[in-house]
């Protein structure tokens, strides 16, 4: 496939900056500093790579005003490098065109409302009486539940599963394999047998939300559980029932977050990371990767509990010594009442 | 859709208990003391909600003896209100039907037998030789071995893939992207490279399980993974090959379980907990959130190993001695020691 | 089904050793010293089972020279007793057979090239222009995106996924739930919302791979996503975009790899470890289980970084110093300087 090529002066009339250098430089793909060629359209997004500058080998770059002189490349200049190439980025490399249609291996449930401009994939299963938007694709293998809604230009790539009765905003992107509204956690003691506690509450997703791959959000239990705009979750997360998550937050892969705690605005939250259940967790909140917090956060702030690695001989001497802390606090508390006697003695 | 009212009269012939304040009282939905509204039931299951009662708009309450003059709503009166509003929400939430009959779409192999009925979803396939139990509901896109058995009355939603020659009980539900069966991670190395392991034990699942979505549970190495009744799996819990956990055990979601270790009966197990292979574990254990078990549990008890968050730099500051608490407990002790030989001379 | 028996003398003649005891004790499957029967074979890894050759009612019996004379069972001698089980094994255990051809409920996109003697099962989407090469086995409701190339032999167990562009190379195992290819998570910060970074690289995989149920491998941001020959992965591992895994490395379930980061050949990383992103670990690397490595690691060997488990009324009396080990430093280091002086005095 012959790639359109674009010249650095047509983009940033679409995007804005400036060029120094020559514009009429023409690139047709974004790279990496490292592999970038000729015909590729490179970007500078932290100063920490300025040591890569000299060896790239690309038609041009995109960098910050603090880096404006710092390559002879042709160049353009702007705030937010990264930004930038995100945007120039999703412009060379839309989202592959999917024609409107149901594929007829396809199974529709009574009284669902498909916009005939959407995509239905093959082996798709929708539930009666549900609804897919405008524009939506909905890839090979989906399975939509009865009543669930789904907005417009949503993008589910193949074995994606919603259940029943679930609303899902505008421009949803959700990878293969995420479950979007399977039961919660809930189960009552009862002379030594659990119960099983009926979830029904629904999963409510706003607009412009990331779904990664093998993902799972639970259905509330009798309220909802809430995805607000903007959240963008990575893959293998598990968000139990009726946990709301603030607008623009971003998580990483293979956290836990347990049922109804909320997370506020902003957040950014490290992969592998747990938050335990019944939680307020403060806007613009950032949590290192492998800390599990245990209790709410009111500050924003940026928070951490890891055990640092070390070679496992000296982890095995040092940690011996933590079941023991509060005995090594004792005696140092001793030594110094001690010392103390012996210095009035003096 | 009209639901059915019930009047607490009703309620308590069915399930017990005693009503305080107006019998006839109908109620037709379940809520939270937050959110419920007039028709509906709510429940108090812990003294630390007791604050949100006298803001409820709730209906009526269930509510244990002590709290039982807590209130001047009309209540139900039991001994645990939690497991009685279980049974009255199961009651008034029935899992929707499903019309027996196999979908045109589904591929049933040679010899397969399947109760009449059993639904099965559109393009599910029922591997050659496999069983299906009476009142089964099979959803869209299950995938169900050869050889395998499944029970009366199980709930597999869409996507599950059971692999073959599997043994799964009465009333299983298992949840979206469930994997049963798959191969446990058994490789030998020889001369630098890895040789697998067949895997050609089973998975034995007993009755009244519930699996939560994309959790595993391999098969065993050479004998069985045994899954006992009652066992409650939340979602994307790894279960490795050749485990065995106890009846009633409860496992949060995101939890590891290596190889060969055996879990007691009525154990509960906190969220992205991991437990090492070949370990014991008694009956009556409960394990923190977050926390590894490395070494066999004889006493039943309560276990953790979190290490605690706090702000980063704090956290940076405090971390940075783990590397280095074998050397302050030894400082410590030569401290004792000069002190000792202070005190003498004193 | 009647199985085949082999007498020993059979088998070392196939796959090396010698036999001690009567060879012509024949057998017809593997199993375990404590389940095994007459008619199995089972084996002795280490030294630490040897309290269980008594008990054993096996047939015969793989030994090391080391424990030649360790029991009197009819026994094959051999230098690897785990190895040459798992090739016994293979042998009697053979993956089940699948015939070549396309069933007609399989979706297969334009200009898709199957390989005539490929198994291609019900409800499969292969994508335009995939490859798939000869005799592989692509079980039900499996999607091979466009583009994909999947080389020779692989076998793909139900509901895995692939996206397109991937390049997959021979003896390929997934199983179920794996998806391969979905987009890494790449986000820009631009005035307080996330812009899509479009994930334009692949994933690209080697010889010899297994990848477990569930378990995610992300495309590259730019560049590849790369998984050498002779890799194992378990289940429910995320590895993100850019990443590369050296060859023969084994990883067991519930791992996060963040994104570009490089690991060696031969590493052994145990359950629920995590990497962090843009980290180089050398060859040779054995990481503990639940262990976050946070720099890179330069040096084979083993490293660790566990919190050890107590009852948790000790946890909490000795976790509560952790964030107070600064002072706790402190004051150790002030003791010292204080000893000093009395002794100077002294």
């Amino acid at each position: 496939m012959k790639r359109t090529a674009y010249r650095l002066t047509d983009i940033v009339a679409r995007f804005g900056g400036r060029v120094l250098g020559d514009a009429d430089t023409t690139i047709d793909q974004v790279a990496t500093l490292d592999s970038a060629q000729a015909g590729h359209l490179t970007f500078l997004a932290s100063g920490k790579y300025r040591a890569q500058l000299a060896a790239t080998r690309a038609g041009a770059i995109i960098v910050g005003e603090a880096d404006a002189a710092a390559t002879q490349l042709p160049r353009i200049v702007c705030d937010n490098p990264y930004a930038y190439f995100a945007r120039v980025s999703a412009w060379l490399n839309p989202a592959p065109q999917a024609l409107p249609g149901i594929h007829a291996s396809a199974v529709i449930g009574e009284g669902a409302r498909i916009d005939p401009t959407a995509h239905i994939g093959p082996h798709v299963v929708v539930g009666a009486g549900a609804h897919i938007g405008a524009h939506c694709v909905i890839m090979a293998g989906c399975s939509i539940g009865a009543g669930t809604i789904l907005g417009e230009d949503a993008l589910l790539y193949p074995r994606v599963v919603v259940y029943h009765d679930c609303v899902l905003g505008n421009r949803l992107i959700a990878h293969s394999g995420a479950v979007i509204g399977a039961d919660g956690f809930g189960i009552a003691m009862d002379e030594g047998r659990w119960l099983k506690i009926p979830q029904i509450g629904r999963v409510v997703i706003g607009d412009d939300v990331e779904i990664g791959a093998n993902t799972t959000i639970d259905r509330g239990a009798l309220d909802d559980t809430v995805i607000e705009d903007g959240v963008k979750l990575d893959n293998q997360i598990q968000v139990a029932h009726n946990v709301r998550i603030g607008a623009h937050t971003a998580i990483a892969g293979c956290v836990g977050i347990a049922g109804s705690t909320t997370i506020g605005c902003h957040c950014r939250i490290g992969g592998s990371a747990g938050i335990l259940g019944h939680l307020q967790i403060a806007d613009h909140v950032e949590i290192s990767s492998f800390t599990l917090i245990g209790k709410s956060i009111r500050e924003p702030g940026s928070y951490t509990g890891i055990y640092p690695f070390s070679s496992s001989v000296e982890w095995r001497k040092n940690a011996a010594h933590l079941r023991h802390l509060d005995e090594l606090a004792d005696k140092v508390k001793t030594l110094q009442q001690e010392i103390e006697i012996l210095r009035r003695k003096d």
